[in-house]
């Protein structure tokens, strides 16, 4: 006999999602999640697994061999960085400009690494010199911070961190969740030794799965802690002389053996997440990189200039502004959440609240990936245009919504 | 200009996937993760994380509250209870009759536990008594075991089991992730504390999410551990007197305040992941576990049926095999892994090689979940008669086929 009903049909209702991500998957890539399963060591998807190995390597703007999934979302991928590189008693610099900043601090820690965290007012980031200076102070074996963090809608720029690491012998790890597919991003070119990311913002794809790409530099302090489990170990194996990895499903040595001609097995490949990572590059990379970015950028644009045009103020330096989400003050007239669920209820278009010391203060408005067009910002913009206003807050009626316009075309 | 050609169009060909897992996706699985993104604060995704977690306790037969998915595959299952448990010095015992033994002493070395292994012949599993006396012996404050390990393809009894540890104020783990929905799993009556799952077997899920339960003998320990991430600490929090756990990913107790009311952030849910389990899960519930759990043994009979009518020998003391996957000693005259690629090749059926000491020895055929059925376990004794055939091993024509359909109809 069957047990009790077990609820109704999955029917998730029409969503423009423009919070800082999750946004909504490109239909391209929602259906490579529903196509069938192959057994984890077929050829073919070894094939796929290689060629998602290529892309990721595109994707980050680097040559580096090590370049393939997490099987979680973006936040594995940075403990998977962390733990596996961070050995107890090792100086961690976080220079922290956001929340995410604090994730850092707090998986670091978590790893044994003596934290040194250099803060600096939500809304900025940091001038290259005082990172160097910290670097130059404290000789952490190992730099970790974000290129863009949305809790605060900044960008650091990063070229000039990478060769001041290198230059004192410090690894650099960049978490690039929420910038990557939407402002430029460098992997060799800046010198940045080990980055991670997530589908979820700019690449159009769920949460659950966090590329990554790491260089030789990161594989010769990896090889100390190299292991192989019992029960699959190859004949003659030696591990490495350093401690090992305190996490085994993070462990990247042997994430290499699994990702590579050896194939060594660790985890089952989460099949369905691999085809969408694979989907959400394709996609982004038929366009170009250098497109995708700028329409981000111009996307944003019009979309600031049609905040700015119903009366509303802009978060944050305007110089290092991220290009996929914009912070914009809730005007004092009104409640925040009250508008955020109207926005929702009525129009079915998430914006986001904040964390921290901008909660209730800001609010932030996301433009990324397959949301990042003119008729999101357009709807957003008339949407918001006429809640404001049964909320209390009279914007000149139209004005964002033709501001944008003429921004946009 | 669009970057360099992208590969080709995902494409995978039609497989029947009868090793032990991953295996077919049920295409209404397959179907729910190509449904459309909501926000992960939406009152309708919070919804569908509530309902999730309803049918994670009716699969795994608790009234535990805690009962939810963790966003990896179901090894990322096994790390975050054991990280979340085990407190550096612990003992923690760990009785081994397959390969996953091993991995659950080696997950839980890296957690700082000091781990007693107890070892028994592959093919066989413990009697109850000797567990009970190593628990007396090295009285552990963890018993980590799996319950079904399909590199044996035995299911450890584990009635027994719990109440041994609870006599013994020991918790008791469970990987359950090879047989839950394959045969019957009782967290509830068994007195088992914490088990998890992954979706790739039985549950005719893709991998990539895990489900796990705990008890309130498990929170109690847990309590002394929790934590909040700088950041978004509410006022007043107070953390616990214990050791922080070493992982931010597999944090139980942070997990437990972003799957409860609190909503507290942690990771973003993977939402695609999410729906993929909460439809595999009503597909199985739908049918009824126990309606489920006899196919499972039927299906698994006529396979071994027809396997011995083609004059092929089982492995493992038959009192224990597991219901859902079944080694099949390879014929002394054939090379095991030609006939496993002509399978694949020629038919798209794939069984399973084995691991380390059963490795060149025996074939592992799965019939798990969607694939459990009358129509898979024909075709793979027709393809398998014929191919065995082709390279040097002769059965009696037809007598595969004809054996099955005696037991199956």
């Amino acid at each position: 006999m069957p047990d009790s009903p077990v609820f109704e049909d999955l029917d998730p209702r029409p969503s423009l999602l423009m919070g800082p991500g999750p946004v909504n998957v490109h239909p391209r890539v929602l259906r490579a999640m529903s196509m069938p399963m192959l057994g984890q060591f077929d050829p073919q998807f070894t094939q796929y697994m290689d060629e998602t190995m290529a892309l990721v390597r595109r994707i980050f703007r680097t040559e580096n061999q090590w370049s393939f999934l997490i099987n979680g979302t973006a936040r594995a991928g940075i403990e998977a960085a962390l733990s596996s590189l961070i050995t107890p008693g090792d100086t961690v610099l976080v220079p922290i400009f956001g929340r995410f900043g604090h994730l850092l601090t707090e998986i670091a820690g978590r790893c044994g690494g003596t934290v040194v965290a250099l803060e600096t007012d939500w809304g900025t980031v940091f001038p290259p010199q005082v990172i160097g200076a910290a670097v130059e102070e404290h000789k952490p074996q190992l730099v970790a911070m974000v290129h863009g963090d949305t809790s605060t809608t900044m960008a650091q720029p990063l070229d000039e961190i990478g060769p001041i690491c290198r230059a004192h012998d410090a690894l650099l790890f960049v978490d690039t969740t929420a910038t990557i597919g939407g402002m430029p991003f460098e992997v060799d070119a800046w010198q940045i030794d080990i980055a991670s990311a997530g589908l979820q913002k700019c690449l159009s794809g769920p949460p659950g799965s966090a590329p990554i790409t790491f260089n030789a530099r990161v594989v010769d302090r990896l090889k100390h802690r190299k292991h192989v489990e019992a029960g699959i170990q190859p004949p003659g194996f030696e591990p490495g002389d350093g401690p090992r990895i305190q996490s085994n499903y993070f462990d990247l040595p042997m994430l290499m053996d699994y990702w590579s001609e050896a194939r060594l097995n660790h985890h089952t490949e989460s099949t369905s997440m691999l085809y969408a990572a694979r989907e959400s590059l394709r996609v982004v990379l038929e366009q170009g990189l250098e497109t995708v970015w700028a329409r981000h950028r111009h996307v944003s644009q019009g979309l600031r200039a049609g905040l700015e045009a119903m009366g509303l103020s802009l978060y944050g330096d305007p110089q290092y502004r991220m290009d996929n989400v914009t912070g914009v003050y809730i005007p004092e007239s009104v409640a925040g959440d009250d508008v955020r669920t109207a926005m929702l209820e009525d129009f079915g278009i998430e914006i986001g609240t904040s964390f921290g010391p901008l909660h209730g203060k800001i609010w932030r408005i996301g433009t990324m990936g397959y949301v990042c067009r003119r008729q999101s910002v357009l709807s957003c913009l008339a949407a918001l245009d006429v809640t404001l206003r049964r909320y209390g807050y009279d914007a000149p009626p139209g004005a964002g919504v033709t501001a944008a316009i003429e921004v946009l075309g």
